[in-house]
């Protein structure tokens, strides 16, 4: 089985542990009929004598990094990766960057070590110096929803953005609300950038004023923005948020100054992350496809892989409106 | 900086990209100050001639294998296990089993292969065969919430179900409830039946009867328990879940009903995963700490990977009960 210089032969495990050598190619090869005792005392002789086994050929790996693991939405672009890379024949390593939008020259490091088919970014923005070592190692590099304008002709994967939040604003809008606020993400983000612009149309075709606060994509950010619009003297009768965290804290505060969902306040979020279903009333959002996104961007990984580079390199997927509880009429 | 046989040096490199070698070398390395269009002629070059740099060691991996990655649940375990390989110096690759409790034939391969550090096992069941093989090979195996009896004294990482079950029905009866119900989850997994057992232990300690239905850990699980036990003659007044999702479908089944949260039904969770505290109303529940469960399990790969048995084998951290607005005194 092995002639290696320091591995031992079956044979002379099967003779340390007073076992014939079949024995020891069952163990080995974890099939039954061996008896507990047997086996324990195989399986101790193969490990002091440092077996490996045969070699054999690991899958080739994808790197997805993310800036940051921290909701659902991380989740479901974990799954489309994973399922997108068994379809490929690769193995997935995950690594996040504890909120840092750009990795550390020791990440770099190992991705040059480790070799991968590809790298999947999220929400990440790689320094020029990094995007360049990796295409002089000829390591494809994919984006989803990326945060700047990438140097190189980065093929990205996103949602239609802009559309989402013109459909949600225009939903809004046909249900007889005038003041609708938006709470927005950071503007320097394409992806929030191009949901607000959506809300933006929506307003300007109606011909009435947008009414815009910009925070982060958590919980305190809709709850501090909410906080701010229920207290002025002609309040929004509803408000767009830039994802389902935002929509929450919007709950929150609505809860907090006894403002009713969907009676007094209608609430739209963004993602269609799982929970949303569940809350107090289910939200009405629209739906990012998350899972679908992740498997893409592997498929763009196995094509520049093979040296093809594909038809299009801005992958938008399409959003839906889902309708819930959490929007009605204008009081 | 390389003279390998098929690999091309710097200085070939820069003839044919008409450059000088210093250009070259700045581009590999990831430096300011080449032109954009120097730098993609570089690149190019490179890439033709299959440049991959000086060999460097890639860092160690960790395997983490779930049966499925459906819930926030398994985000926060990925979280604790990736922090805790950083501190280790691990690289974590990431498996899902498509809700399957034993892992196929050709994952065990690939592990083999791959000679990983050690294998974290999320809510699986490796076959007798599969543990052997991992032993044989001297890779350590460490469980997190195993779902049966190993064959070997495997260690696994859990959290206090027990006790999480009877200071969750203690609460209830304290509150002045008498038909409090349980939903538990599949008996067969040592987890679920420990909350249950807790569960049954303060019933007992109060005297009064246990009510159980026994579903899947999903949100439908939860609201088919609860369609039944709303249904009942003499419903019970208080619904103890194995989970926050088995909560989240008490809550839509309550809804369904015209049965408000918690005026006439106190509902209790399991796990406290981020969404509970956004529901409506927000959930009493049991914390796991999910996310250090994770990082133990790590932390016991690299104990048994330098040789050394833990001290603790079975290891339980601590649940604590979140008091939130979903129970209330008995009607």
């Amino acid at each position: 089985m092995n002639a290696g210089r320091r591995e031992p032969t079956v044979a002379h495990i099967a003779a340390l542990a007073r076992v014939s050598a079949p024995t020891v190619s069952r163990v080995i090869n974890g099939h039954a009929g061996v008896a507990p005792d047997t086996r324990r005392r195989v399986e101790e002789v193969l490990r002091e004598h440092g077996y490996r086994g045969p070699r054999a050929e690991p899958a080739a790996v994808v790197e997805l990094v993310f800036h940051a693991l921290e909701s659902h939405w991380a989740l479901e672009i974990i799954r489309g990766v994973e399922h997108g890379a068994r379809t490929h024949g690769l193995a997935v390593l995950l690594t996040e960057m504890q909120g840092r939008l750009t990795p550390e020259k020791a990440w770099t490091e190992q991705i040059l070590a480790r070799r991968p088919t590809g790298v999947i970014a999220v929400f990440s923005e790689l320094t020029a110096g990094q995007q360049s070592r990796l295409a002089t190692r000829a390591i494809p590099l994919v984006v989803i929803d990326p945060t700047g304008e990438p140097l190189h002709e980065t093929p990205s994967v996103g949602a239609t953005n802009w559309t989402g939040g013109l459909s949600a604003t225009r939903h809004l809008l046909a249900l007889g609300h005038r003041r609708v606020a938006a709470v927005a993400g950071p503007g320097a983000w394409p992806c929030c950038r191009a949901r607000l612009d959506g809300y933006r149309a929506a307003m300007d075709e109606a011909g009435v004023p947008a009414l815009v606060r910009e925070d982060v994509l958590y919980v305190e950010g809709g709850r501090r923005a909410a906080e701010e619009l229920l207290a002025l003297p002609e309040p929004p009768t509803a408000i767009v948020c830039a994802n389902d965290l935002q929509a929450m804290g919007v709950y929150q505060a609505a809860r907090a100054a006894s403002v009713r969902i969907p009676e007094d306040l209608s609430v739209v979020g963004f993602d269609d992350l799982p929970f949303t279903a569940w809350a107090g009333p289910p939200l009405t959002t629209v739906r990012q496809p998350l899972a679908r996104m992740g498997e893409t961007a592997v498929g763009l990984i196995a094509e520049l892989a093979r040296g093809r580079r594909p038809a299009e390199t801005r992958v938008e997927l399409g959003t839906t409106l889902v309708l819930r509880e959490s929007t009605g009429p204008c009081p």
